[in-house]
């Protein structure tokens, strides 16, 4: 099979320019298909707050109401995801950027309340990875920014995270689909205090060893939880570290397989 | 050769949700082949006074500084494209959104600065056709905003009305192409007093007539010229008119045609 290789990249790399100008010189340079995912959520906020809106949090999770909703489709589709698209351009990468609503590639539904409502938020229901595998085959370079819509006018905020890992178990029929998560650590930490103490190999035994151990908690459960639900469902291989990893396969990073 | 039908709306329509939703109806019921160009720059403006900018006007054109090229790209290719891709998508017409950098679609350079630095404002270079066919062949309607890109990474605004003729020229080599420029009255007026004054039909000799009679002038003239531009190069049918026009010919509009 094919090898498709889908990045995700968050905050961190998208909203410092510098950073993010030599991350875009680096994905360009991916032999081979590839997509990119970005987040953006910092973005949203500290833009949110110049216009007087204060992020609405209820026990912890962000709730997006209709101006902040508005919000998030203005930086992440507006001003987000333009720049990474006319940056790749400039780097000869054939970029198109989308949300799911754009030709119809991500269908979601709006999270059902139970305790809380997080407002227009969607969770996946339906990657059309025929339309990804449509604008793929036409020679471009799909741009995912974190959104998408429930096929009925809506569009809905959907996690950045998951958004790659749903495609990549959705492309993984038809490729073999490799996927990395970039953020600003150089993979899993064993102790948060030590940047040094990267796990470089995580299996789905290690990782339930680590977790029991409370080795690996907070903030990277989730993250891993989707990791594995994904390998689980076809993708071949996933990767956690920093923008470099995706320039070298000897820069460290945590390499997750089954 | 195939028809290709392209349309291009302007503020009023975009900034009414009723009469927008309306629009999106018919536009998907268009048979066949089909672009969406969309302006949108009152929404630019009523943005920008909420964050504290005023627009920059020399001489009454606008300037496009940094923020306010920020603002146009989240209104433009957030807020607006965005949400008029879900309407189409909600009323199965299987949509994509772009701006002149997403698949190198249009490229346009700074307008040379002579008497004014209209900042950020890009004329276009040229319409990579190719392209947008690749997207139409695969099944998609590109929906464009009014903003391009130079190559080097950086965006550009550029007037829509400009958009809808040089895609409608560069396509007219592999398409017979129909432009259809929508606004808020049933075509171009001999009295701009008496909304019943429609010019019916229009040809390079009756507007040269009406140009020197003074009976056409003002912001009709670009338009005009743009449209005669147009038909010079290849572009089959052009149209002025209200959105009803694209539903039905038997509605009143102004034909032009060399």
């Amino acid at each position: 099979m094919t090898k498709l290789t889908i990045v995700k990249i968050g905050g961190n790399v998208i909203e410092n320019e510098k950073d993010l100008r030599q991350f875009l010189v680096q994905f360009s340079k991916i032999q081979g298909d590839k997509i990119l995912v970005h987040g953006g959520g910092k973005s949203a906020t500290s833009f949110a707050k110049k216009l007087g809106l204060s992020p609405k949090l209820v026990d912890g999770r962000r709730i997006t109401d209709k101006p902040n909703l508005d919000i998030a489709i203005m930086t992440y589709a507006g001003l987000l995801n333009k720049n990474i698209v006319a940056g790749l351009q400039q780097n000869s990468c054939n970029a198109i950027g989308l949300t799911g609503a754009d030709a119809n590639t991500i269908e979601s539904e709006k999270r059902p309340v139970k305790t809380i409502d997080y407002g227009f938020v969607g969770d996946v229901k339906k990657v059309n990875s025929n339309n990804i595998n449509a604008l793929i085959s036409a020679g471009f370079t799909p741009v995912f920014c974190a959104l998408t819509h429930n096929g009925s006018g809506q569009l809905l905020n959907t996690n950045a995270d998951t958004i790659a890992s749903e495609i990549a178990i959705a492309m993984s029929s038809d490729y073999e689909v490799e996927l990395m998560y970039c953020f600003e650590l150089q993979g899993v930490l064993t102790d948060i205090n030590d940047l040094n103490s990267v796990i470089n190999q995580l299996n789905a035994k290690s990782y339930s060893e680590f977790v029991e151990q409370g080795v690996i908690s907070d903030g990277m459960l989730p993250k891993l939880e989707n990791c594995f639900n994904a390998l689980n469902k076809g993708v071949s291989n996933i990767k956690i570290g920093n923008t470099n990893m995706i320039s070298s396969d000897s820069v460290r990073c945590t390499n997750i397989k089954l």
